[in-house]
């Protein structure tokens, strides 16, 4: 139904990025005079043709394909598995990576395939985000090439579903004092013994292969180990899912217990430890979340749009004739228009190699804290009416809040840049 | 298990009443001089040794029995109509009526009933005040003697339950636009016929008497109609409940959809025309709002301050010692402690007869908007824990913003107070 | 011209206060039913006939007298200290001391005259706050008996001046880190040598007698001193005055500067050691602030109103017509309400003996926080008008921010609140 | 001492504009990775080296010349025309407009400009708009051939002053209801007669040339009038300066008032009629200001820093340790970098004629919004010190303000966007 634009793209961008300069941005030629609400500040202008091409693909399937699952999913915390291997088939996951079947689009592209999920789901994005930013992503940049050439192609297809294990129980935003350990397996040789636990993890009650960060005993440094899940004997290995969340709800969560699972010394990440193998993998899952949440805070400008037009009070008039309604509209536009902007720079420098890490920390901030309270005003609009589901604004409120909590609370990147700034330390 | 209070206070409210001074406040004499974060204004000292009961009362049955049920009915929406006989039993409905079997006290003991209700769920306190202050609210002040007596006696008991019907599908802020009508029965003699459909009428699925609005077809003026859903002939009255909400799940939520049902002309209110009817019950009902939120804000600074002084990170500090989330509970509690206050002078001032619905529109607004943002502001010392819904803060946030919406939503009372400054609508 | 009901009221508060049941109010009991965008809230339901009648007296005298002299005061930088005089005439200076010809009125008849005065002009409270509370406060509070008689009187008639010095250079928050000092003089028997600076002092400039902090330095304890500036040897003691303020430009600030100033034994507090003596000043003064600050955001709203219902833009309508417009006066209103419920309560416990020190950081901070934010706010509606000093709202912003940060600035009351909440320190 | 690098640009721009592609943007190369708080999503980048090279002589000249004078003109309301003179010399004024003597660089560089300007103060980068944007920007796109050679070569050199007429004392926000008339001179032929008087019209007072803009009574439509100074007859023009601002206290400002003034046929501009003539130029100058007001934010955060640096309180920390005052400079950071990015991408499509007047509307209003609210968040952090103008942060406080206010109130804007985003006009 949908070719697959991506596989296409796959080629002609490595041709164009042959011949292409680094820094140069092409724009597309044709964009309108006329204020387009929404495209407010034209970034339209700042993609290239390949760009847009993959942005309607993405925008394509996740309209017609995603957002008709979404309610009951809501309802029902329920994630269909099936959604990433439909974005498989398109291309769509790991995209950013070169080789292994996987398309090797410019980070923009993948911000804009990003946006275009998120505008139906924040949890469809996480779902997509964990398997591509943080499971493919960990791997592209850590592992062994066997290990590239076991796990990426499958991982691209959504054959292999991956998750990523960093948080614990008791170590949210201090992920330096995690307890889990790897020790040397009491019986099996070249083994590690993994045990601890692992808690709000996307994907894990369905995951393949999980990548999970643990402290190696002999030198208290933290490891990123592959976890196969087939190939783990009874009882080591429990990911219960974790259910009654008031966000997120149409992707699975789960917990990773882990029991001395014997973890070949193969499937170790070859070279990295500390903490700068994981912050490296979320520093590209939170880039994704400052695209994606923009497109969540996108779809609900359009909703609110479209009911403040429709819904009449007072002498038949609609309520977008409203002042507080129009300002409500105004500054949800402003920060949409601001937030892509922003999302767009720091890509084209991420391709760049110049996207410095807290770059990335404010976006996520800020994207995430102005698509939460905006979309929060916008609910305003719909009254009474916006506690029925069937508007979708509660779900992407719920959502939101989530995302602003996640992969760094925004207090957290306040103090990550706070300390860029003043160069000093403030969480004490 | 409980003693019904209530009761026993009625007496002696009465009898206090009868010597005590109108707008004498006794106030309560043993406050500690140290500072109370649970009461940081101090209002305790203001209230009655009979209103200090009550709602110790109160908070008993709420914390005791309504708390542990919460949970499951807030996943589920289920709600347990138990519940308002249980209050009932204590005397906690209608509370401020005199006579029929009520307990008379007075609209500030009536405002901690209800904040300690909400202090588990706004959707329970939605649910008791649409008996007490909309339903017995509106046949005490423009029932006939009749009515009063065939009704609030097992109203007060929770025995008979009642809803209340305003809200129309295309008319939220704007009833005077109803569409329900009441028309001479064609063939029953003495009755009414009434059809229209109201909609997001609280209780109205499990209501054995339902207080519905429409316009009378002679006058085109606005009465109030009882109708009896026992002496409805089928096919007249269908009452479907309204799912998938994103807040309030914990209380029952449905339409009204009459078809000609008949309705004798003795369930009509007698004299009440136009719009003052049910906004006088309205006013009542946000009155009681005003209270009810404060009551949830509470529990989630309560909730909060618990959990900050658990958490730890970085090095085995409790986060409650960052600046970061100290100032959130400040915040909080600022808002919560002022709330109360307002809400505590306004009730005085409604006993005294002297209460302008301008300023009911200013304390349930106040109220409810500070209530949302507060709770919102704490959700995020939780960080990612907040998503479970075992610690209760994600159900306050969802609840509150509905809130904020119903009874008149944030604008629409900062409009109804614009006039009243200004002397000019501006609802155009 | 004005009549001094304050000293009227002295013996009629005091006749009164004999029969009086601490902790009963008296309600004023004509208050009308219609909403009073003035009084939104009915506050004026709760004082007594005398507060009633010494804020009447306050507020024709600000009004009348010190409202014309403020736009010149506030361009040039010039305070007229006549206007302490004509204060102390009408007995509003110290006006809760009992004795030492002061008026020894209620702690919320005194917040009304603070009112009455930050209405016209923040600079103008300022004045009369360090005079009364701080200065006066301080003798009243902790000086010996011959203190008390020797300064009170004359400095409830405005003859006597005083200031209160505490803030150093390096030590704004801090003042526990003062390096005043007083060490016994080398020379003069009977005296200490008292040397060091202050600054930011309201009044110093003018002030006949200096309240100063310092260090004994045989204990290294903080002791009150009471400098008689005609009394300091040539060359001792400077107090230059600090000009460019960009606020409270019709106060006079400046600094105290301390070489071997000679003071007698007999003008050190007697007892009172450590911050406890100058906290317990300052206590006092944020109390008066808390009132104030509502005074100039009263002014604000008031002058908003006006100017919103003359200034016609599309169409010839006035825009207090607009939404927009509407609520930033509901919002402005509700707060100043709210604002005075929470002062009115904090001033009726502190007569009681049941004020918490954190009662009054949350109002100062709360209060100040509100009133600058909101007027801020309702500046916006004078469009480029607001930029003349003639609409007075600019002068009420520049005024406003000081207040928020003058004796404690907001997050340091937060800090004090959430250590008060949670138990635990977060100045690090 | 400060070489005229605009003047070798122009040749350097004008080249290479000849070869270049419209909507290629070169890169920046050499940009650090690591994190920089003055330029947080590294915009630099996207500047070109000559755009760099004029910021540079811009910040130069400004730092070093016009900021040792601010205070002074801050404090006393003074404006010292020199300052336009010495812009002129370095080619800064009317720096977009191609030929007659003018640079002809980017929108791009113009922002780039202002933003040093307004760095020092706002009043200079207004008292420069007017000259550039406003006056020359009128004449080079609506003049006709012979008033641009007339006009704009001296005043690009800052001989010739100019400023810009539209507002009038009854018609702010709604030009279109101008009194201010063109009639046929009653006795000079080939002259009109001009009448009406003008307010708030910065460099008012030392204008040579004013252009007006007035109703033609013929045709009752707007027309623009270019009307000297030195030819007027005593009596016919006055413009008095409107002193005692409390913003914008380095710019001069005044009325125009026309008493007949009698100007020739040919100083009218040939075509343009009706509000779309000043309509554009205040477009150009809210393009300019969007930039400006980052610089003004910017300049807050870099004094800011160094205060929290140098400030220690609590036992010799710096308070840039404190997370209250690290957040503050984060979001502030933020909000620089992200207003950056939005002006910069407008200023690409304003030369590729794609800008539409809404997206101005929106990174004026946002932009100034944001400045005012972190500046004010910002000077929080000085505490009690922020009163004295020397922390300069005061000073950009009321200058923001008022850039918040003037061309466009930021209600307007959002209603401007509403507009755009529904359709439907709620200027009621």
């Amino acid at each position: 139904m949908f070719k697959p634009v991506c596989r296409q793209t796959v080629r002609q961008l490595r041709a164009a990025s042959r011949c292409q300069n680094v820094g140069v941005t092409k724009r597309y030629m044709h964009a309108p005079l006329a204020f387009d609400w929404k495209d407010p500040l034209g970034a339209s202008n700042l993609y290239t043709e390949d760009e847009l091409a993959i942005a309607e693909t993405a925008e394509s399937y996740c309209q017609e394909r995603m957002l008709p699952r979404v309610l009951e999913a809501f309802r029902n915390e329920e994630y269909d598995r099936k959604i990433l291997e439909e974005m498989g088939e398109l291309g769509l996951l790991g995209a950013t990576i070169k080789g292994y079947d996987c398309a090797g689009v410019s980070s923009v592209a993948s911000g804009l395939i990003t946006r275009a999920v998120e505008r139906v789901d924040s949890g469809y994005r996480s779902g997509m985000s964990v398997q591509s930013s943080l499971a493919m992503g960990g791997i592209e940049e850590f592992g062994t090439e066997e290990q590239k050439e076991r796990f990426l192609p499958g991982m691209a297809k959504g054959k292999i579903l991956g998750c990523f294990g960093l948080t614990e129980p008791n170590h949210g935003s201090d992920p330096g004092s995690m307890e889990s350990v790897a020790k040397p397996h009491p019986t099996k040789k070249g083994y590690y013994s993994l045990s601890g636990s692992k808690t709000w993890i996307t994907n894990s009650p369905i995951a393949d292969v999980l990548l999970v960060w643990a402290k190696l005993q002999q030198t208290g440094k933290i490891r990123g180990f592959l976890v196969e899940r087939e190939k783990c004997p009874p009882g080591t290995l429990e990911t219960p899912k974790l259910g009654n969340k008031n966000g997120l709800r149409a992707s699975i969560t789960g917990m990773i217990q882990m029991d001395d699972i014997p973890v070949p010394h193969e499937n170790m990440f070859p070279d990295i430890e500390g903490l700068r193998g994981p912050f490296s993998c979320l520093n590209s899952a939170r880039y994704g979340i400052a695209w994606g949440v923009i497109g969540a805070l996108e779809d609900a400008i359009a909703r609110t749009r479209e009911y403040a037009l429709e819904r009449k009070q007072f002498k038949g008039n609609p309520i977008a004739k409203y002042q507080l309604v129009q300002k409500k509209l105004a500054d949800a536009t402003t920060d949409a228009a601001y937030g892509i902007l922003a999302a767009y720079q720091v890509g084209r420098l991420k391709d760049e190699g110049k996207a410095a890490p807290e770059m990335i920390s404010m976006i996520k901030r800020q994207n995430c804290d102005r698509a939460l309270v905006n979309t929060r005003t916008l609910q305003e609009v719909f009254g009474g009416n916006a506690v029925s589901d069937e508007y979708h604004i509660g779900r992407h409120v719920s959502n939101l809040f989530v995302t602003q909590t996640y992969e760094g609370q925004s207090d957290i990147h306040a103090l990550i840049l706070g300390r860029a700034i003043t160069g000093i330390q403030a969480f004490c």
